[in-house]
């Protein structure tokens, strides 16, 4: 009954206006006037932006491998194209690329239109000892698509973004076969004539990919319930140097381990993702959202637990910390800020969310207007305030401030502590290595039954050339800390090659012995993305 | 904050007034009269019950291994602790029971008291070359726990009943850890006195543990979202013969592939599961059910697809078919019948029933009471039916007729084909295989969006000496059926050594391989559970 559509043609290039450098589209960043006037509201930024390197002025690596000939015209060597699959947009991806290092950059940038090209490229680099890193398109901000070994003898950037097609759907089953390189928008484009949607909105949603968003086990819209990309898997697709492994299409099932969750968070390192059967929602129809004011950010937790536990299932249920909601200007008098959304594509929802709100007031909240659900200034102002941070965070980058962000998850039990001592002892490391006092804001982007998922915003003046060191610094010791807490290194930005140190000492030892065992059955010749998740298989 | 409670004492021994032979306990077993007036119901069944035989008269094989003195006082090889522990509880376990066959009982039961026990347990076992079959409470259909191997030296069923204790209870999270061999009710009478319930409700609640739950990703109480026991779990506690793998408690995380997922579903291949962190429910307090008559099953089926992609998340929606209805004692007219309940631990909830009944109206039903949420007589019917249903089957197996379940789940563009194909292409098999029409029946035990899982009851006149062997051939004709439907061998049932020849067609190669490195790396000398999931690895 799987009805085929026909697909829609892709607007222009796979990243025509794209930053090389930094985030998002060109045209969004921030002008020079506009970074010097953000640096002045922050005392010890720099006086004027540091400059954007011309691409025809960057030091390139030479090119060590050449693919064979059937290759070659799916293979690039431009600077463009080598510069831009470099790092990822984490900070200490941004500052490097504006101080034109590049000797991290692949020899190939690969654009396979296909999964067979896909087959074929694994296959040439098992044989030729050259590393791949898979790429979606490129926001990874944990040093996911960087290689940094120097096990193999060369390095391919494979671009998976050529695969951008939805190529069945099965509205019966409300389920779509999606290739893996698709971005979101392009991805809601090809849904939306049919009434559907995956409604997986990452911050990142403009440029990520669906293969990117499996790969990391992403965290989307849904606040509770829905929140990482893995539930809304029903099979995977992928191409694994030992063959290709597709789980069937099934809405549940308890044939052993689940196969999918091996791949979802495998992060390149075990095949590369092609195809994904995904459960789709039918649109909205009925929307409804408030915000409601809490005077102290502990009572605004135990409000948001209340919300958590009571089954209501809020959409959006977004907790800022006075800090984070004065930054997005939804509070002015040091309030946290609470924003809840309630959707359906069936049912009104006004009585939903009035039940969300009434147990938000119940537990010591003021809603922000009187009759929730009416036209709700915060809500928005804070979802175009998320979406223009990267940008801002860019400008600031320029203007040689320390500032980035790192998630995590807990249970309730320590919540109110990880949040104090975070903010306490990473507050003593920044000014150790800033020597200013530095911002250190939060917000809760999901919640659970059983607990947070606390994401912290740092931001603090650099030294100029000694960014990198500073931040890495901050970020190691926030790395102890949430360990000492007992929290996870990652809630949604997954491990790549700057959360090792966390990862290493979380993981249970006999799943890294299973891991490993797997790796080696999968990627005897120790090619994928060598570094992330696991040590680096030595180049076959 | 989590404060640590006073375990309840165990009422009895772990098995006390347990059949061996059958299900459950034995003062519920049906008497020889009413075995014999069961049969008179059936044509083509035997006139008289087969005998239980009397353990003391049963010929049990040598004992081959001994354990050393220190685990000595762990281990029985009294007949009743072996008999008990040679079989599951699948129809063709409780005919070889009753035939008296036993050539396949462990040699050893040991129960273990503590981790440690465990951890010695294994160690031995690793070494002397000795297969280690983990048990929690026997109620495996899938032969889960019958050694069927020849490449050991002898084997030991490790029985965790012994573990049966709640050991620390976080109510902020809402979350306990708890020992992986306690029983259901002794599960929930620990939790009760804290107003928290797992509320997993499997068929088998009586008599199956977490451990087994979590090892063969069982299927409970919840029929929408919560189906699986896996979306209760915070964290695993797992003891490897080279390691226990503790993972992080976590309300969720983004850091890697799961380490829980891999074991989860292992089936005691990987490890033994000792204890876990599960995520628990307040007691709800309000609860509404209806049930609603359809004239059509598949107009039936439709109104189930409408109520799974509403996002109103019924507890229970259970869909019975004319047979099952009708065995059931719930219809009488040869309708489908559509139970719905609805249950929150916070807010009434006859709104959300009346939402649902009226979407099953919408679609071609007729609620069985004007005023849904009153007493409703089928709903409670269904429910007792249900919990006799396994006691029901024993007497008939005794009465030499063949009667079985199996289940299985699809995407719904298929279900429509999966029911009319099974029970047609099925039936054929049953009246070449018995010689009679046979019945088959079905029910929906649970509901996704994407798709429902059907539970297929057979039931057939079967000839004496010959039992085994028909139900093999029709089980057989059942999972080559599946799979040309491409539908899943097992929803909730595991895949133990009954459903390996399903399983291994639907496994994905790849994923096969790392299952089976998996399997290396973590247990080396192949002494676990030998023969589920994977080939039997050479003992050491």
């Amino acid at each position: 009954m799987a009805d085929s559509t026909t697909p829609c043609p892709s607007p222009s290039g796979p990243s025509a206006g794209r930053s090389w450098w930094g985030w998002g589209a060109v045209d969004k960043a921030l002008s020079e006037a506009e970074c010097t006037a953000l640096g002045q509201l922050l005392p010890g930024a720099a006086d004027t932006p540091l400059p954007v390197p011309d691409i025809s002025a960057l030091a390139l690596p030479k090119v060590r491998v050449e693919p064979p000939s059937a290759l070659a015209p799916l293979m690039s060597t431009a600077p463009g194209d080598r510069a831009s699959h470099t790092y990822g947009k984490a900070y200490r991806d941004v500052i490097r690329a504006l101080r034109g290092d590049l000797t991290a950059a692949p020899d190939q940038v690969a654009r396979p239109r296909s999964e067979r090209h896909v087959v074929d490229i694994l296959d040439w680099a098992a044989d030729a000892g050259v590393a791949v890193v898979p790429y979606g398109a490129g926001s990874s901000v944990v040093g996911g698509v960087e290689y940094r070994a120097d096990a193999h003898r060369g390095v391919v950037s494979l671009d998976l973004s050529a695969l951008d097609r939805v190529l069945e759907i099965d509205r019966v089953s409300r389920a779509a076969r999606i290739q893996a390189g698709v971005l979101g928008p392009a991805l809601e484009d090809q849904l939306r004539p049919h009434g559907l949607t995956l409604r997986h909105f990452p911050q990142s949603f403009e440029f990520s990919t669906l293969g990117g968003w499996l790969a990391t086990r992403a965290g989307g819209h849904y606040a509770t319930l829905y929140t990482h990309v893995d539930d809304l898997v029903e099979s995977l697709r992928v191409v694994t140097p030992v063959g290709v492994n597709e789980s069937m299409r099934l809405p549940g099932s308890g044939a052993g381990p689940s196969p999918d969750r091996l791949f979802l968070g495998s992060e390149g390192t075990l095949g590369v993702i092609t195809e994904a059967w995904m459960r789709l929602q039918e649109r909205p129809r009925h929307k409804a959202s408030a915000t409601v004011l809490f005077e102290d950010v502990h009572t605004a937790m135990e409000a948001v637990r209340a919300i958590a536990q009571s089954g209501l299932h809020p959409a959006n249920c977004r907790l800022l910390d006075p800090g984070e909601a004065g930054l997005a200007g939804v509070a002015r008098n040091g309030e946290s800020v609470l924003v809840l959304g309630v959707e359906s594509a069936h049912f009104p929802v006004d009585g939903r969310l009035a039940e969300l709100v009434a147990l938000a007031r119940d537990h010591g909240g003021s809603p922000a207007s009187a009759e929730p659900g009416a036209a709700d200034g915060a809500a928005d102002t804070w979802r175009s305030a998320f979406l223009r941070m990267p940008y801002l965070r860019d400008a600031l980058v320029r203007m040689s401030v320390v500032t980035e962000t790192f998630e995590t998850a807990c249970t309730w039990d320590r919540a109110p502590e990880l949040y104090e001592t975070v903010r306490g002892r990473l507050a003593e490391v920044v000014k150790d290595v800033t020597g200013a006092a530095g911002t250190i804001n939060c917000r809760f982007t999901h919640v659970y039954p059983d607990g947070p998922a606390p994401y912290f915003t740092v931001i603090a003046p650099g030294r100029r050339g000694s960014e990198v060191a500073m931040w890495d610094e901050i970020k190691s010791a926030a790395m102890d800390i949430l360990h000492d807490l007992g929290a996870t290194v990652t809630h949604h930005h997954a491990v790549g090659r700057d959360h090792r140190p966390g990862y290493d000492r979380q993981r249970p030892e006999p799943f890294a012995l299973a891991l490993r065992a797997t790796k080696r059955a999968l990627d005897p010749a120790g090619i994928l993305n060598p570094g992330v998740l696991i040590e680096p298989a030595t180049a076959g």
